[in-house]
């Protein structure tokens, strides 16, 4: 299969990669950036363009793998036929490719990728979707050969999934470093905490995160509760977050 | 070493099993619940107790591991006199056990525990005080039977790692329970996270916290923020979280 990936960021690099790797042809490599398209482009053996009007219109599947709001930019300055085209936003719907090709669809790998870190394909889970059965099944058929997760989504579930893949991930990034810098204040090092993270993500994989929530909100230590908000008094933004946290982990409780 | 285990939650649960697997004795189990005691006590092949007035004095160290509400109301009914007592408690000061012994200290694992999950303790952080240096000394000999990772901090540290810990771990797996919801709403598994989860956290690993933050925040993609606050627009406690959180990664950027 010929590929044209359009972009160089972390998710193109990663696609990139991956589809190079399960034996796929990557044609050509487009990115505003020179230097991106180029770096991207000889790491996968392909040519690498600038200008759209460049593009090859001969590849069996194109691949648009940029920022959400770059999206737009790119399809004015495409015209396809039929050729297979699609992105792989979370939170872009199907039609933003209405008009581009008769064949259009999403790619969505739900991963958080760096350029950098390689990751196994294999367990991400990849939520497609096309614009009729037989694009959907085209298009599973080339997820199948790099994941063993492939999940037909229509573009409100994928949404949806986006959201919490946000909380659960993005969210959760931030507190990790919102620790840190509480721990710098008092000149203690990230690496104490790095033992519990990983423990944290561990518990979930076999367990419903309701079911092992700990800590002073989930037992209702209000004391505890007290000294901490006291301790962060310096950090009003940390406090206010601290609240609506401890105060959420109770409201769920409720509901359960 | 004979140990007196006075609690029989999870922190109780799993430092009574290292100790054990590290050779110690356990002497007694007290909890005020008959059937808890019981059942961490017979699992330690040590005794049972539910009235404090029954408790050895002849043990070489006392373990309060009981919530941080309950250590008060253990201590008025305690007299030692040198005997050394410490409790695992990572907000309340050593000043709590002031006139229990002459010998006093706090021994803080930093891991979120269940009573089910065995953990290894050797790559535990055990964050250790003592009311004098040869009484800190001798904490630190026992820790270093149980982990690689003891360290000695003042009560004002353990206080703001406690804190920390909140954030990295409590406050981490309620976003990972919120994002269960918001798949609920969908039909959608929590499974699809779980590989995104184990990612995250095993990114940070080797990185900081805020050299790999993704997601829609750190990239000021306001459109999409704009869709994921509509599409949680029947959840009003959701949409600020996502409101408070994705602030807080700009403004934490912006400081960095």
């Amino acid at each position: 299969m010929n590929i044209v990936l359009l972009g160089s960021g972390h998710v193109a690099t990663q696609l990139g990669r991956s589809f190079k790797m399960a034996g796929q042809d990557i044609l050509q490599v487009w990115s505003r950036d020179k230097e991106n398209a180029e770096e991207l482009a000889s790491s996968l053996a392909s040519e690498s363009i600038t200008d759209i009007s460049e593009m090859v219109l001969s590849a069996d599947l194109y691949i648009i793998a940029v920022k959400d709001d770059a999206i737009k930019d790119i399809i004015t300055s495409l015209t396809l036929q039929d050729q297979l085209i699609v992105h792989t936003s979370g939170s872009t719907g199907l039609d933003i490719l209405d008009g581009v090709s008769t064949r259009t669809g999403v790619f969505y790998p739900l991963q958080t990728f760096s350029k950098k870190k390689a990751v196994d394909f294999r367990q991400i889970p990849i939520a497609i979707e096309g614009n009729t059965p037989e694009v959907t099944e085209i298009i599973r058929s080339i997820a199948d050969r790099l994941s063993e997760k492939v999940i037909v989504l229509h573009s409100m579930q994928r949404r949806t999934l986006h959201v919490a893949a946000v909380f659960a991930c993005n969210f959760t990034n931030h507190l990790y470093a919102l620790a840190q810098e509480i721990l710098k204040g008092q000149d203690l090092d990230f690496d104490l905490l790095r033992p519990l993270i990983a423990e944290t993500a561990l518990k979930i994989q076999t367990n419903d995160p309701t079911s092992v929530q700990t800590g002073p909100a989930s037992r209702h230590d209000n004391n505890t509760i007290k000294t901490h908000l006291e301790l962060l008094q310096s950090n009003p933004d940390l406090q206010e977050l601290y609240s609506k946290l401890s105060q959420s982990i109770v409201n769920l409780n409720k509901q359960l």
